[in-house]
């Protein structure tokens, strides 16, 4: 296992845990001041800051993706939904082509309008089949450019509203049934808060291997845990087993970042030091 | 399909939807006057009333049992902390013996202390190996004295603090290991709520059968959903996909009733009869 108890060299920063506190400028700024070579930044801060710029900023500080969040949200409720997804996607693997990112993380949606609180239907096996086609679709022009699509599969109580894949067995068996001959094409990113508790994690992450591990991203789960979606933990405070987590990764062929992604209303109140000097200490001595 | 349009034949009222607004008594007596037929009583519910009070109402009152909870807490610290879960496990197959329940329904347990906010430790592979071996040891009691066992897999957002089996597969692999005979005295309890997410539901539903199949319980998955404990649905008000859930059970060979188990501070406020007015009309309706 990789020695993270000196250097930054495999700490990534996802830009989402500290977007409360600073704008996608100011948050290079940061990770390049403290020696954090890389971030996954999301679409919405990359577009309020201006692409050009951030690809630019990334260049001039030497600071690389660790992916690019997030693509996704096939399932529609109609033909025009569906296209427009597509559509979107296909932006999305333009920008990180861009940016230089490694790939992109696709968060794959599901109960159309679920996540507005007016799902147009139940029928969950029809957002997952929408899903696989709208993969299958975005693929092929992620081959074209080169860009590796991610899948993250979700923690379970965000099926309905935002992924309805949500086991990393899933996940695979949707990337062997698109991209067999495992080209690199298409992975997962294996998140530690989505997937700790999964029974097969540790076998799951084997089978992934080198070619389908594209993203590994920390943090903690609470307990309690007081919110479905903004309660994440630091890592250390809470009961994933991160240590152990990251040797099966490694040991399944996986070389890069661990990055930090907190969606917490507590920490998005700490100023921007105190987060970061967090994530450092921690990355050193639980991640 | 079992027609559930008329009459309550197949309705079963797990009575910790009831539990803030009457004592377990006072729900017999509801649920007599309306000809609700079954009832899943809790352990603390049952103590309070009293055990022999209780089983001579329910014979008085023809009111049978769809399941008795809970066992289960299996996972200890130390050894005292094992023991004293297997003698209260035996226990409580005496309590369901006694009230004459076709199963005793565990929640298995988790990391120990979790519940309490203090967590022992984090190694959840410890402590479902420990829940295999407390079902182990409890089995043989209640195989003696003819009490099915029911593991009840929980969602996974309740997988550090109450339950660490999380999927209908991972309690089914247990049944598997723990009674490859299927005689019947092992096996699971489905709660929509928990389990509606998975992907491999309809498989392992079909994989139990009937032998396995010994509860099924309802409610809904609300969106958005506020509590990670407290915030289930009323059947109707959310995404689950019940009667298509219902005919897997069905097919399967599961005939008994569907058990109605909401915790809910909502519903927890509305006087009794409007929430057991609502049950039974969302039982014709919806389930």
């Amino acid at each position: 296992m990789r020695d993270f108890s000196a250097g930054l060299a495999h700490l990534a920063i996802n830009t989402a845990t500290l977007r409360k506190q600073l704008e996608l400028p100011a948050i290079l700024e940061a990770c390049a001041r403290r020696g954090i070579r890389s971030v996954c930044p999301w679409r919405d801060q990359v577009k309020r800051a201006g692409l050009a710029s951030v690809a630019r900023q990334l260049r001039d500080s030497q600071i690389a993706l660790s992916g690019y969040c997030r693509g996704g949200f096939f399932p529609a409720a109609d033909a025009l939904g569906l296209r427009t997804a597509l559509d979107d996607n296909r932006k999305a693997i333009d920008e990180a082509k861009t940016l230089g990112a490694p790939c992109l993380v696709l968060v794959v949606g599901a109960l159309p309008g679920a996540l507005q609180g007016r799902p147009a239907h139940k029928d969950i096996a029809l957002a997952r089949a929408q899903v696989v086609d709208g993969i299958a679709a975005t693929l092929a022009y992620a081959r074209q450019v080169a860009m590796p699509l991610a899948i993250e599969p979700l923690h379970p109580m965000q099926a309905a509203d935002r992924a309805c894949i949500n086991t990393t067995e899933h996940a695979l068996d949707i990337c062997d049934a698109l991209d067999p001959n495992r080209s690199g094409a298409l992975g997962v990113a294996i998140d530690v808060y989505h997937t700790w508790w999964d029974p097969k994690l540790e076998s799951q992450i084997a089978r992934a291997g080198r070619d389908r591990l594209l993203a590994y991203h920390v943090c903690d789960w609470l307990l309690p845990t007081r919110d479905l979606l903004n309660d994440r933990g630091m890592m250390g405070d809470g009961i994933v087993e991160l240590k152990k987590i990251r040797a099966w990764v490694e040991a399944a062929g996986y070389l890069g970042p661990a990055e930090v992604e907190i969606f917490s209303e507590r920490w998005w109140n700490e100023p921007t030091e105190v987060l970061l000097d967090t994530c450092e200490a921690r990355y050193h001595t639980v991640v």
